[in-house]
């Protein structure tokens, strides 16, 4: 039998719920797309509910279940996978944080969760705190650059633990949180005292620092402190390609995703032009898929634009990035053939536009089979036709489906 | 509440996908089916996954789902289920394979995998393996005659174990293969050299046994090997009555199912003329579960005729033998009242008959209930219009279903 090659994009974020300025369409609903509605004509679509029906999904836990892990066996917190992405080396047993840079007062209090957002010098207080900050009590330190103010912390050492709280306030006109033990545990309670002591260090450090001299004289906010959250044990994942048998790529631009899909083994592939947000250069994505699928058996584009434009409440940007989706759809199957790849379009969660956060909704999937199966006849992917569907699966079910309808699966019996 | 008998009618293989000759239908749709038509009045229906979605199952991974034990838990690899459809009594911790009758040359390479498969003399030269090898190195050995060119091969001692290859090639041209441990431990390494060993012994036997050697004067080829692969321990497996609290029966002539319904403690029945293959004896089957469904609360009947047919790509005689199964439904139904009972019919697994092979697809389910509930409204029971119904279930929600409908469950809480 053909062995077809697989294409499966996320639209990160995509799932959505009747908009009032769409006169109660939802943007998948609302958007003009013409490719994907093709691929109706020989495809199944339903419903997906990325971990179980009413669990938000996080980007992370979606999409370890997307590809086949369950969350609840290898998630260990967000700040390992933003580590990763930020493109950190881990070791079994190292504690890694996500982290903002932030402005505090001489109180400790937040004046700005993410001093400005857009920090430019990002890449040289990462470089200062590197150079000045290499250990506390015999445990390694080391910072990772994320997107925009975002870092990564990760801590190295014997005797550390991942069940500490967390010195993020969450909110401005907080003060900076102590770290507390999460269990009454030696390992615990001394990792909550390195933290404690490592954030006064990190604002020794950039509270002195020139850079952020320059940002006061230039009326900016100094980005005086490092705020951690979501410590993370690490533990090596499992590689796609020793469970699935296939030779697989990423297309993303989103640091999460591209540490979950390098930590599973696959080619990533950040396109200059691609920026994970709704600027992203969609062209360059689709272009980077299209010299992937000839190479791999299994290519995975991720689009962040959706779920970007979802949090930030841009109506009609969401419907723009879904068009744009469907146009670089349309020029991948245009140029690999549309009878050599079966193809999964779906979210990794909602996030409804009206809300700005993500939502435990199922989302909409489509499986576009080249050849005749029993499809679901529907006149439009979205939200609602989908009902009619056939699917109604788990995140956890993709990999299997997909391996099924390419003719890659191996029969479980006899 | 009046419990209600159980029949369950398992159609081998029964799913399937649109069909060019058929014009573009499913077989079960092209089928003439008055009898299940006439059940639909009060139905629901829908559509099954046997293990998840996506997942190919095999028929006895399948058919443990089914009868509600998880194949994760409790499949061992199929040459136990073979072995015990072949009449063998296995004790834990025996290691069992599947077994084919093959023709080999002087160089152990591969003429013929099933030595002209329709093997007359099995029986005969089942007698003389079990004559001439009874044990090797301490390990008792034991042949049992399967199906056709089909031997189940059963080793039992202590200090053995199932971690080992197949010798079988699975290819003709290609030479018998040396069996390996697949870990690192005394018992799998002793395994697999007991296994060398007793394949050269084999030969030795066969080869220059009587019959072998007529068959060459009438121009056969020598039925000199047997090809061992799904080496699997025997686990003992829960008992069908204690967990279900039914009486049960099953009426089937494949070996594999009758091993598995035997294991669970179902009383089996082969009635004469049934044969396993698309020349069965329907009328043969039905009476055999009529009269069993006056003894007993629960009669599986098991129909591998689907299953053949499709493998063989035999399109006509998959929709025929469709036909006949409505048939038997129709004159159970009559035979046994349709107040008195309630009827499921399923498949397994997908087998397309246009692929030949199992499938992940997923396969259509109809549960007729006597009684008033929401029934499902549709048309036919074929593929396209289940999508309709309201079941979307896996094997192991099954049980549960049928004991629900037949007012014998219980309740689980308060």
């Amino acid at each position: 039998m053909k062995q077809y090659k697989i294409l499966l994009v996320i639209a990160d974020g995509l799932g959505d719920r009747p908009v009032t300025k769409l006169n109660g369409l939802t943007p998948l609903e609302a958007a003009n797309k013409p490719a994907i509605t093709d691929l109706l004509k020989s495809s199944i679509v339903g419903l997906m509910d990325p971990i179980s029906p009413g669990v938000i999904a996080g980007s992370d836990t979606s999409h370890l279940s997307i590809f086949g892990l369950d969350p609840h066996i290898y998630y260990r917190g967000r700040g390992a996978f933003e580590a990763l992405g930020a493109g950190a080396t881990l070791n079994h047993g190292d504690v890694a944080f996500r982290g903002n840079f932030a402005t505090v007062n001489d109180d400790f209090v937040v004046i700005d969760r993410r001093a400005g957002r857009k920090l430019e010098e990002g890449d040289d207080l990462v470089k200062e705190l590197n150079e000045k900050i290499k250990e506390i009590d015999g445990v390694k330190v080391k910072f990772y650059k994320g997107t925009e103010h975002r870092v990564a912390v990760v801590l190295s050492g014997k005797g550390i633990s991942d069940k500490i709280s967390d010195t993020d306030p969450h909110f401005e006109g907080n003060k900076v949180l102590e770290s507390r033990p999460l269990e009454d545990t030696v390992e615990a309670k001394r990792t909550a005292e390195i933290v404690n002591l490592l954030t006064r260090k990190i604002y020794d450090v950039l509270n002195s620092s020139d850079i952020n001299k320059k940002r006061i004289e230039r009326g900016e906010k100094p980005a005086n402190i490092v705020l951690m959250r979501g410590a993370a044990n690490y533990v090596k994942l499992p590689q796609f390609s020793s469970y699935t048998k296939l030779k697989a790529a990423a297309v993303s631009a989103t640091a999460l995703i591209k540490g979950i899909c390098r930590e599973l083994g696959m080619n990533v592939v950040t396109p200059p032009g691609a920026t994970g947000g709704i600027d992203t250069d969609y062209n360059a994505k689709a272009n980077a898929a299209i010299e992937l699928l000839k190479e791999n058996d299994f290519v995975f584009l991720h689009i962040k634009a959706t779920d970007a434009a979802s949090h930030d409440g841009l109506i009609e940007e969401k419907v723009k990035a879904i068009e744009r989706i469907d146009k670089v759809i349309g020029s991948i199957v245009d140029k690999i053939g549309r009878d050599n790849l079966i193809i999964m379009f779906t979210g990794d969660h909602a996030t409804p536009v009206e809300i700005k956060e993500h939502t435990g909704d199922p989302v909409p999937v489509l499986l576009y089979i080249p050849y005749p199966v029993v499809n679901d006849i529907v006149k439009d992917f979205n939200e609602k036709e989908v009902r009619k569907g056939s699917l109604r699966i788990r995140g956890l079910d993709v990999i299997n489906i997909l391996l099924n309808y390419s003719n890659r699966a191996e029969k479980y019996g006899a």
